[in-house]
């Protein structure tokens, strides 16, 4: 009963759980608090800006990526000529990805275009078959599957190393998992993550598994004799609770602690409350959703801030701080003056939902069929040759 | 103080600890009652002489070799013509090794010998690395050099694979450890290990690593499409708790529980109250020891079931179930007409103490003089070649 009371009461975040204060939305501002992150501002938008000759993605200059730890430091190494290089990752848990999986890829795809440095994707396979049940063989299905998922973002591919936990654990990223796990105590794991013991010791070795791949000596292939390169994970705010147990493990083995960049949350169509939620398919849109299947979903469940008469609609304006479709627009309209007018306009009650909704169904149809033409040109020998355990032949230029 | 108490009153027996009740010795039945195994009987012993057409091991005849778990079943498989593995292994800790260290390899090479099976060995420099706190590094520097002392005792290169978890975890071994894990609650192994919550997470992540070698899909390069051989370990009790959580998952993951047969701890020269301890050197003969240390250490260290005086000893006669020469004699003086012989003669107080320890100086300094010619024979090659990962060539044969 405590704990319900506390679950009521207080937003959870981890990486299993997103809840928001009873009813409300995320909280984000105490989210930097609670975790103890840095709020990323304006001034460091326009530092990337610059360092990179390039405009901000836009999943930056909306705010979308808001939280960071030591990006700064990321920066100011990169300044003085040193590279760094990314590092996320996907518990391959679906099929098909959701627009909210996007997210993280597409910015680091821009990431790594902007300032031309390798990175590391880890689909966690093996924690998926230890928390979702999935047998070994369909969580290494899976993570294929979304493997082509994550090279239709675009990738480059000498620049890029995909890895599955089932195939790629052992050798230097073994030790450094052992490394770690020296340095972390059972009580630490419960702080942090909240297991309790009846979970299985399988999620308790986890956690240095998904620290591992911060250490660029767990690549060898990769960063052999580099081990002072820096790292720059971009991930959604509930993986935080990882990366803040391997920042605490770094100096005492030796490395340098990684870098994050963190994003807010993609809200589900139903309203911003928490993450979209995977046992209920009408809460997001699918990369495999037809044409029919967006202007259905987004029609039907896109919450909207919008009156409930055209009368008072056009008196009082939609309430764009609950409104989906302009969320939605946020993440994926690129251009700022569009976007711009379609907000004052809406506001307003000069535009109505259907016209906005109809300008989101139009956007999320492009970019999802676009995403399908990607896959379908990903070919099993791509999939291999990201995956393959080799030198990135245009790492650092 | 609660804990001190029990510690007091109770033996304890873990893979990390060995201690008997006050003062006194190991109560193996005891052992053999709380654990649930089954004593290795004469008639099991007979068995063993007759499927393999020679005679029983000192070990097993002198009952070093006392419980076990399912040997009948894998001599009941035998008999049926199905073969078997074996798989024992050591945690590299120490640079040299005693003579209890090398009990269960040379067992383990007359069970290769008279069942002409194949044999794996696990070094767990993972789990000295996260126990002993020793660098990863000097871990595996530890390992290859044990690796040297186990293929000194006599493997045959053709049946045997030996590994370093460090340089063999990983692929099938790393999915068949984390189908371990998944079975196994924290509360278990604090059960049957005795974790607390201020240990690390590497120790509760090791029993799954130790646990991984029991089923044959862990070797494909070995054991491929092999996926129902049975697995039978020889080891000392004090394993024993590993390989119960290994048999209780078994069936879950769809393997056979693994056989067992074990033995009890080889003593120390002070007396039988425990296993050897590393930290003592006097407490041991070491592989290393010349023949002058040896004959030292006998003669000063090594427990005497003797009378206080020849008069006494002569009226009385020995202690022999105290005396440590006399225990020694029983591993590794192989004629048992001449051990008879001593021990009645020595027991009526016709022999002394001295006369002993005389000719189990002998009996050891032959014992450590033949391993050192054997170990200086080992090459940097034939350890490589042991511990390649290549099928074996004659495995069955």
């Amino acid at each position: 009963m405590e704990n319900q009371k506390q679950e009521e009461e207080e937003q959870i975040v981890t990486p299993w759980e997103v809840t928001a204060e009873k009813g409300g939305k995320i909280d984000y501002d105490k989210l930097i608090d609670k975790f103890g992150c840095q709020r990323l501002d304006q001034s460091l938008v326009d530092r990337v800006a610059r360092l990179t000759a390039r405009p901000p993605h836009v999943f930056l200059r909306r705010g979308v990526f808001f939280a960071h730890r030591d990006f700064n430091d990321v920066l100011d190494a990169y300044e003085r000529g040193e590279k760094f290089y990314l590092y996320t990752g996907r518990g391959p848990s679906s099929e098909a990805l959701h627009l909210g999986h996007l997210v993280p890829f597409m910015f680091t795809k821009y990431l790594q275009d902007a300032f031309k440095v390798p990175l590391v994707i880890q689909l966690t396979d093996d924690e998926k078959c230890m928390w979702k049940n999935l047998t070994v063989e369909e969580s290494q299905r899976l993570a294929r599957e979304n493997a082509k998922d994550i090279i239709a973002c675009g990738f480059d591919v000498s620049r890029t190393f995909i890895f599955s936990d089932f195939d790629y654990v052992g050798g230097s990223f073994y030790k450094n998992m052992v490394k770690i796990a020296k340095c972390v105590t059972y009580n630490k794991v419960v702080g942090i993550f909240g297991f309790s013991g009846e979970d299985h010791i399988g999620k308790v070795s986890f956690p240095p598994v998904q620290a591992a791949p911060s250490f660029p000596s767990s690549f060898p292939h990769l960063f052999s004799g580099k081990d002072s390169l820096r790292c720059l994970i971009p991930c959604a705010i509930d993986q935080d609770p990882y990366f803040r147990m391997t920042r605490d493990v770094a100096p005492r083995i030796g490395y340098h602690k990684p870098a994050l960049i963190e994003s807010s949350f993609f809200p589900a169509l139903q309203g911003e409350t928490g993450k979209m939620s995977a046992s209920d398919p009408n809460s997001a849109i699918y990369v495999t959703d037809s044409a029919k299947d967006i202007k259905n979903k987004v029609n039907r469940y896109a919450f909207s801030g919008g009156q409930d008469s055209i009368e008072n609609h056009r008196k009082y304006g939609a309430n764009l701080e609950v409104d989906i479709p302009i969320k939605y627009l946020g993440f994926f309209l690129e251009d700022d003056a569009e976007l711009e007018h379609i907000r004052t306009e809406y506001g307003a009650g000069r535009m109505l939902t259907g016209e906005v909704k109809k300008r989101l169904i139009e956007v999320l149809t492009e970019l999802v069929e676009r995403h399908r033409r990607a896959r379908a040109a990903v070919t099993d020998e791509m999939v291999d040759a990201f995956m393959a355990v080799r030198p990135l032949p245009n790492m650092f230029s």
